[in-house]
């Protein structure tokens, strides 16, 4: 089965059949309780009723409806309620909060399936004709508002061009490293289909599951192990898309001098100029073997100085992540307790003899690094980065440590879910930064984050990890958790996301390393890109978009 | 002495002062007499002289020039012969054979040197009320007619803005490994600069010594060390854009999401959209060793397919330079007898010696490979990368031939001026392409320009090497030499870039890796570029410059 076969939670993450199995880490929901001073009565609440909510009715016509069903086909065209609610949002927090209290308000009227892109041009054509304002749409992962039809009053209704029947793979090419498919391809299908030729992107998202090229690109997304492989814009070679008024189709090379760069112009364009129809990636050969590793620091800056070391000395692993000591706490909370108990006995002593020498998880910092590649060399990488880590006063905690992570490193976002029944809000925010601003950014973003969620009366924990690392600087990922605002639980989100997005800027940091714009970040975007930047986008999109059909609001245009 | 205090040819290259040891190569000049089947009467004519020169007037009025002064002050504004003719042509083949000519037909009518971006925006204002077109020139060595200002019927007149005051080190930062510098800051004091602090850039073009930062910027070129280092785009954090409506000023961090990417959108812009004013670099530690090693191979291919290997493996030296036979038998001609008789009957007995084990200049191809860096890790990155060239058959010829490259590096384009004299048509083109589309680009080039010599009657020598590769493809860049058509000059040469550029498309690959497109590559750079892309550059340039004054006919804009 495809992964974008597998049935998914319209009001939440993932597998509709996988779970978190929050039943197995009680010391967290303990946690959890005490620091944020709430009550949690049930582990699970019921899922919200889809048969409860009510969908705007379809705004288009029959006859607006026929023009696109005679392009795609009668199977390939969607008005039903499952179909427009599994496209009405995307996944952030306040999608989550929205759908879980029955808020949908702009579900597409209609989700078309192309075939290939003579029919995307043929639907642009007619949205064009009729007013019908067009959401690209891939696995729908965003986290910014990225794929959610905005109402505008121009148009007549809203139509989601749903990629997921244009997954070819066009050509892998070994010699060149390179592989070019077309943009509707998930995750889990293109590395499948590289690795029969050998190959391998290394784009893995913590959406990799449930989603795919097209949005990887539009929205400048970074996979888990960018720091080796690259963001997906330095990945991408070449590409194609089609916009209202025609096709862009770049020259695949892979370096030249001839006028500014089109690609890196179309990666970040999040929908607003046109749908990404085809890329070329340059590829890796598959790695033998994904050697992970777990350490302790003492401290978080001691771990922050390791990563700069590595990058800066050329020594760098795909990943490498470093969380600090809020982070590093709760996920030792997380962890589950072995089912042997001798074993369980075993680590707990360990962890108290860690204690002994000073390495907490309290205090200290956890870190992951890993090596993926041939063996030898992976290997060879992987000593090399650990030395560094040693050197700077972190102890090795083995492969399983870094085992266990690896294995899990798609199951938080279920999570999330369920502590929404906890009275809990919890979301994610990221930026980046250059190394002499690193420890600036941790600390005043963090406050503005508990700061705000003191304004509502909430405690707060509050977790950042550097994992995309470069020579110059890293990207810092915030997690944080409060207690749900009752009755203001999307002002509360709002709020928070204001101060924090606010106090981003005023550091000199980017809104986004790796989610985009959606609107979610439109306020930012704008002041960070300037008016001059913002002229030039709009003038970019009034030739490829006069009509601005293409996903309206996103990224302010 | 800044470098760009040198006086320098204007109707050639370099420094006055220097020249090209052609005395001391008489088997070269044989060499070519024989495969040209030309004559050399003198090794050296005469240089043409400026006072036989007749410029056109300057066509502003004194008003105006007025203005101009009045923001930039007296001293620092030049309508006088010099000045004007300096800043009148790049240093393409074209520009030489033009100068030598006395062909120069569109000087600017004033040169200035603004002090700051205040002054350039005043600049600005002030060329657009008066209707004056604006070339932005940094050291003036565009090969591809980047700064000549051209005719334009809608402007009374043109004017060169030359940056070289404005080179400030604006900051250094070594725990972010990033400088920002002021955009007219020359290659040697920027580098000079970077010393001070420990730290290297590493863009050492050809133009090295006569170029500067804005101008590297703004045609996208490439380092002889780009292979590790990166193109001027890959090195570029930040710049900071004055256009005659404002400024970009885009956000210093190491990666981002927050939109398309400006940075390259003004990379290669060629001063179309403005002047860029301000650049934040990626850099280096200052190297401790500069370990540069020649190699040979019977043939080009396994040079080739070693290049490849090393990239694809991770073995990245800083340099990588592989000749064609063609040009491997050049540079053997060009190989300057030691004085010392004993050493030179030593090294002729070793080349008779490789060629017993099938070893020849002639038919094999000859390698360059560079590792700069911590001297550690640079020596074992060298083995590395010189086992790879082993096992493809190579045998290495020491750090002597590889330091015999490196300390001529900037001494060609001084030959190059001397062979006008000899009746000896010698240009460059390059481009760059996937490693599968490698042989094809070679021998199809190769073809089209010892063609487009044959059609005006001459024998040809055609080279080509690959000198900055990437995992996916490479740059190859073709040297070529005929005979001059005399009386059809210019003629000659644009039927062999028509030929050249042609296939170069034809082929798929671009119309240029790192010399940019200026206005001689304007006609492949639109095709290239496609209806769309050209429609979106239009479209930017027309919101930063309405009057189309910046750099007219640039890019073909």
């Amino acid at each position: 089965m495809k992964s974008c076969e597998i049935e998914t939670r319209w009001w939440g993450w993932g597998d509709v059949k996988k779970t978190y199995d929050v039943e197995e880490v009680p010391a967290y929901v303990e946690y959890l309780k005490k620091r944020l001073e709430l009550e949690i009565d049930c582990l699970r609440i019921p899922d919200p009723d889809m048969g409860k909510l009510e969908l705007r009715p379809v705004r288009l016509s029959k006859k607006t409806i026929g023009k696109f069903e005679k392009i795609v086909g009668k199977e390939n065209l969607s008005t039903d309620k499952k179909a427009r609610l599994y496209h009405a949002l995307g996944k952030s927090y306040r999608d989550i909060l929205r759908a879980r209290m029955g808020q949908v308000p702009n579900p597409p009227d209609v989700v078309v399936f192309p075939a290939n892109e003579k029919e995307i041009s043929e639907i642009l054509g007619v949205a064009e004709e009729e007013r019908v304002s067009v959401v690209p749409f891939c696995g729908g992962s965003s986290v910014v508002g990225g794929v959610e039809p905005l109402e505008k009053e121009e148009f007549s209704g809203s139509l989601t061009v749903d990629l997921r029947r244009m997954d070819r793979l066009i050509f892998a090419d070994a010699q060149s490293m390179r592989a070019r498919f077309e943009a509707g391809i998930w995750g889990p299908e293109l590395e499948k289909r590289l690795s029969k030729h050998g190959l391998y992107l290394g784009h893995g998202p913590e959406s990799f599951l449930f989603s795919g090229l097209g949005g990887w690109i539009a929205s400048r997304g970074a996979g888990r192990q960018s720091t080796g492989y690259g963001k997906i814009e330095d990945m991408t070679e070449a590409l194609r898309i089609v916009t209202p008024r025609g096709t862009i189709d770049t020259l695949d090379v892979p370096a030249s001098a001839a006028g500014p760069d089109l690609v890196q112009l179309i990666c970040g364009s999040e929908g607003t100029l046109g749908i990404i129809t085809e890329a070329t990636m340059k590829v890796r050969p598959l790695p033998e073997v994904y050697d992970y590793q777990g350490l302790l620091f003492k401290e978080f800056s001691a771990g922050v100085e390791s990563v700069r070391e590595m990058l800066q000395k050329g020594v760098v692993p795909e990943l490498v992540r470093i969380s600090d000591p809020e982070e590093s706490t709760l996920g030792m909370y997380l962890r589950k307790p072995s089912s042997n108990p001798v074993k369980e006995k075993a680590t707990v002593s360990a962890l108290k003899g860690l204690e002994k020498f000073g390495f907490s998880f309290e205090t200290g910092s956890y870190a992951v690094v890993g090596c993926e590649g041939k063996a030898r060399e992976a290997h060879s990488r992987m000593r090399k980065a650990l030395s560094i880590c040693v050197k700077n006063g972190a102890i090795p905690l083995g492969a399983s440590a870094g085992r266990e992570w690896y294995d899990h490193r798609y199951d938080n976002p279920y999570l999330r879910d369920i502590m929404y029944g906890w009275g809990v809000m919890t979301d994610t925010l990221e930026t980046a930064t250059t190394w002499d601003n690193m420890t600036r950014i941790h600390e005043r973003v963090g406050k503005a984050i508990s700061d705000a969620l003191l304004d509502y009366g909430s405690k707060s924990i509050v977790t950042c990890h550097l994992s995309h690392s470069y020579r110059t600087g890293s990207s810092l990922y915030f997690i944080f958790l409060g207690k749900i605002a009752k009755g203001k639980e999307i002002e509360q989100w709002e709020h928070l996301k204001e101060k924090a997005g606010d106090e981003i800027l005023s550091c000199g940091a980017t809104i986004s390393h790796h989610h985009g714009i959606g609107y979610e970040h439109v306020t930012w975007f704008e002041k960070q890109y300037g008016e001059q930047g913002l002229s030039a986008l709009r003038s970019v999109k009034n030739i490829f978009d006069p009509a601005g059909m293409m996903n309206p609001g996103k990224l302010g245009l």
